[in-house]
């Protein structure tokens, strides 16, 4: 059994997961390949952009985060899947060298009628640079409960 | 002035973004830097998932959409950027070869009232797998005017 199941995800405990240094050729390399807008792949581009300076793709933001969220819970949980989500957003842009604080919030958590083996939780995503909120998602996800229900 | 404007972008067209066919290994490499669940990278692990087998990660999903919408329709428009949705669902796994139709309908468009010179458009993000939907979103883009406002 992984270190956290359902019962571990309990609405308003928060996850440290930690800091992101954001790779400047890599940030390019992604936006060249899923998301090759001129801003987010031309220094000249970019300063000429609502966002001031060559700027990540917010996909590559979102899959930084998604990849904290991996190493800090998901890789030690009771992960089975995440149907979607209710909110996405990129309030501010991110840059090439940024570092980036990683945070999970446990919104609510509910078990599943239909399937009493597993939980459905919210989670909300946030990444700062400084006080700078830079990313923040709210969507569910499901995990599996340490302790069955008991049928009854 | 690029093909497409704010004006051009009237709810309820729909544009056609063409197939994306879903390339098995730069799935599993997608998956290794962002989202390392085993489920993802393994085919005995995704064989006894929910997913029945080796599937993509969510936001790879999400990131081959964003680059059909980039080829279709913003490359060839005057598009500013994103703050972000309201919805993102991925109902169904996808898996390597598959092959995808990736559309987007404009489901509504305003004027901005604190920035007269662009458009807020909300936009509805799918693919699809024959008939079965994988990937939907509905998110918001900024678009400059073909027209600027003319002041009253």
């Amino acid at each position: 059994m992984p270190e956290l199941a359902f019962e571990d995800l309990t609405p308003g405990r928060v996850f440290d997961l930690g800091t992101i240094t954001v790779d400047r050729d890599e940030m390019i390399a992604f936006a060249r390949r899923f998301d090759p807008q001129p801003f987010h792949l031309d220094d000249e581009a970019g300063k000429n952009s609502i966002f001031g300076d060559l700027a990540a793709s917010g996909w590559f933001t979102a899959s930084l985060w998604m990849r904290a969220y991996a190493d800090g819970v998901l890789l030690r949980a009771t992960s089975i899947a995440s149907p979607g989500g209710e909110e996405i957003r990129w309030p501010a842009p991110v840059f090439g060298g940024d570092t980036l604080t990683a945070t999970l919030e446990i919104l609510d958590a509910r078990r599943s009628r239909s399937r009493p083996e597993l939980g459905l939780v919210t989670l909300g995503a946030r990444l700062h640079r400084d006080d700078t909120l830079v990313y923040s998602a709210r969507f569910t996800g499901m995990f599996g409960l340490r302790e069955p229900a008991t049928p009854s």
